[in-house]
């Protein structure tokens, strides 16, 4: 395999407008989009848009807010209740070859691939396994993310 | 301010040698940059590359091992024994400016500008006034890193 994009960085925050006027009034980001909701993982998502190359299209910044206390961030947010560096996403060409080059070198694939936050086919691998990095792959999107 | 370019994602690592067969053997880098030590920090860096746009140019990975007990990574280690990420380093036009504005925003600013792990100003903002990220900010350098 070849390391891909860092598509994002995954950040849990416990209170998504408190996170919003943080990275909106001091950190300056000018492209956030519209609140992503999944339901399955009972968690609230903006994404936040980066400079690179004189346009948009950097690495994204992710948010994700607990929306139940049994949401896929309320573990991290127990450990970190004021927020921090939940996972990083890296894309790879096929998900389901990376599904079985993960599962080849022993790590901890979470799950079958199901649609990321954008609809595009994602699976994390587990944190213990890689560096203590809670690691997402994404398969690139066919056509530029929204 | 306007949020600028997320130059890299810092990663604290006890072990280089095992973080660089993981990110080389499994994740699947290709450009891994020479070693570079930081004596004030006591750390041994390492920085990554990541494809973006059909080059090497997006945001790297930097791998931080201490070299000794009281480095700046140590704390961290100390809770995190296995690695995890340790901090955000975003751009920004002038360090000096930057500076101020972070401390306008009642920030801990931690340490006056000093040249980074490439020469070129850097200063860190506490985590716990960031979201629970360390934040790095680091000078737009007016040459390409190398």
């Amino acid at each position: 395999m070849q390391l891909g994009r860092l598509n994002h960085v995954g950040i849990a925050v416990p209170d998504m407008e408190a996170a919003l006027a943080h990275w909106t009034g001091v950190m300056g980001a000018t492209h956030v989009h519209e609140p992503i909701v999944i339901e399955r993982a009972g968690i609230l998502i903006r994404f936040l848009d980066t400079p690179a190359g004189g346009a948009m299209n950097g690495t994204q910044v992710e948010l994700i807010q607990p929306l139940r206390a049994d949401s896929t961030v309320s573990p991290f947010l127990a450990e970190n209740p004021g927020g921090g560096q939940h996972h990083l996403c890296f894309e790879v060409p096929d998900i389901h070859e990376a599904k079985a080059w993960f599962e080849a070198q022993g790590k901890r694939v979470l799950g079958e691939p199901r649609p990321g936050a954008h609809g595009h086919p994602i699976f994390f691998v587990h944190g213990d396994d890689m560096g203590g990095i809670l690691t997402e792959i994404l398969e690139t999107p066919k056509e530029p993310q929204p």
